[in-house]
């Protein structure tokens, strides 16, 4: 009988069932989920030397101590674009390869990301929950919602995400502003290096850089109050990005006007006093999700697991350096 | 005492308070709703011959009988971009002014209809529900939504509102398609003199043409039928434009795969079936409104009423030829 490498399943990553369907002959993808055994049995259990191979989504932090128990891992694939979860010093230093999913997801990310700030700008979910509770018959009387056209839009990190909502932007007649780590000279949007200015010059910020040490609560209440009173809110990247507190603090308070958040400091839980709220729009962790999304990113993982179990380059790593 | 001309408000529109605020010094508005009166005793207790313009919203229709009540009237002007509650061919015929709301409204029910668009086909409102409704603390389980980039748009009516809605899809890498009454020399989009067609080949339909007796139902039940189980449609033009019990059927029947919706057959009731769906996004026919398009709106009628009662040409006024 052949013995396929094993992939310790992770998360498990929302591809998951489709990517068992299509490589289950190739790999024998081993998930702690399907055993009664607790995660750290189920791993003894599963001689962790002969594990070369790790497949997780956003939703499974790697620390150091944890990889720490696979002597022999070569390979982590994260079907997220973000690696905050993921310990990259330790997978540097020991030199196993780390695939993401590139810029597979940039687009499904990217029109999530317009979506809601439409949505909150212009009250759509809200309008929506209007109709579907207020439907006696009597005269409609919704509150007007803000223009989009001619709006500042401050964008924070530039990346392939951030490049693809400015894109769309800019076809609705908003005025593309940007904070990043480094001013990009591709580009002619204007570049802040303070945060707390693009948001005191921004009508609307968009949240799409990566989580790390540099880049937690990058959004604070003084980034909050700059945005002020009429100012929007979105957040596609990681909750982590957004003193939760402090955006909570200032909806209630109606210190800015809106916010449209598809992730969450402490998933799945959602501040209790969002969810009375109007001017909120919420979405749990999916804005990279598409039916066509998890199809190309089963591709892309099963092709990242053939090339390293093949001894090839991987198709997507991550530069640790 | 200077006497401010007349002008009757009918509807009222959503701009009608603000314009009140600015030019009740400049014109005597008369607004029935502010009455006991039946509308027809206000009328006659306010001399018709002397009212000389009409003020109304697309929520009030003039017909041929009711405009003859006013001999000496000159001039009607909308608040809305479409005109289908006015009788053109009394005012052609009599020679009264329509002055609409031109192209001032575009962007605003443009930004809209893409907003519907991924709305429905990413659940954007369907997730904000499932999260402020199970917010009990277990793993997040939503359903996929579909991507918009790539799929083929077709556009029903490639006006002022259509161009900027296919603008904004196009930098969503959406491919456009078009049916309108005449193929446009001017754009290089797939021209289908047939709408039966165009929703054969298209993911999603907009609709935003106007509404006469030649469009009235454009969308029946085999235009439905040929967009299919995974084909979405967008009406932000007139709630007449769609067979509305055909399409509650296919939504129903799973014969399509969502709908958003600015529009109804019978404002302001919304079919009953629809508030329990979770693949229509609903919304009180405010595609046209925001603070800052009321505002230009209130200027554009200010304007238009002074050009008319200074006996100068109107600024925005209807080609009834």
């Amino acid at each position: 009988m052949e013995v396929f490498p094993k992939v310790l399943v992770l998360g498990p990553p929302t591809c998951y069932e489709t990517l068992q369907h299509i490589y289950s002959h190739k790999f024998n993808f081993i998930n702690p989920n399907s055993s009664d055994l607790s995660l750290h049995q189920f791993i003894i259990s599963n001689h962790p030397p002969s594990i070369r191979a790790i497949l997780c989504s956003a939703s499974f932090t790697l620390t150091a101590d944890f990889l720490r128990l696979f002597p022999s891992l070569g390979l982590v694939v994260t079907t997220s674009a973000g690696t905050d979860h993921i310990d990259l010093n330790e997978c540097r230093r020991r030199q196993i390869n780390v695939a993401g999913a590139g810029g597979l997801l940039s687009e499904d990310v990217a029109d999530k990301a317009v979506a809601l700030l439409i949505d909150t700008m212009r009250k759509i979910s809200a309008a929506d929950r209007y109709v579907r509770t207020r439907n006696h018959g009597g005269e409609w009387d919704f509150p007007l919602g803000y223009k989009l056209s001619g709006k500042r839009v401050g964008i924070v990190g530039l990346g392939s995400i951030g490049m693809e909502v400015a894109k769309r932007l800019e076809s609705f007649g908003c005025i593309i502003l940007y904070h990043s780590r480094h001013q990009r000279s591709s580009v002619s949007y204007p570049f802040y290096s303070s945060i707390v200015d693009l948001a005191t010059n921004s009508n609307a910020l968009v949240i799409c850089c990566a989580l790390n040490e540099q880049t937690k609560h990058i959004i604070n209440s003084e980034v909050l109050l700059a945005l002020g009173k009429e100012g929007f809110i979105v957040n596609v990247g990681r909750g982590g990005l957004i003193d939760e507190n402090q955006l909570v603090k200032c909806l209630i308070e109606g210190e800015i006007g809106g916010a449209g958040l598809d992730v969450f400091e402490n998933e799945p839980h959602v501040p209790q006093e969002l969810l009375a709220l109007d001017n909120v729009v919420l979405s749990p962790h999916c804005a990279a999700f598409t039916s066509e999304s998890v199809m190309s990113l089963c591709e892309l993982v099963g092709g990242n697991l053939e090339s390293f179990f093949s001894n090839m380059p991987i198709i997507t790593p991550l530069m640790l350096d």
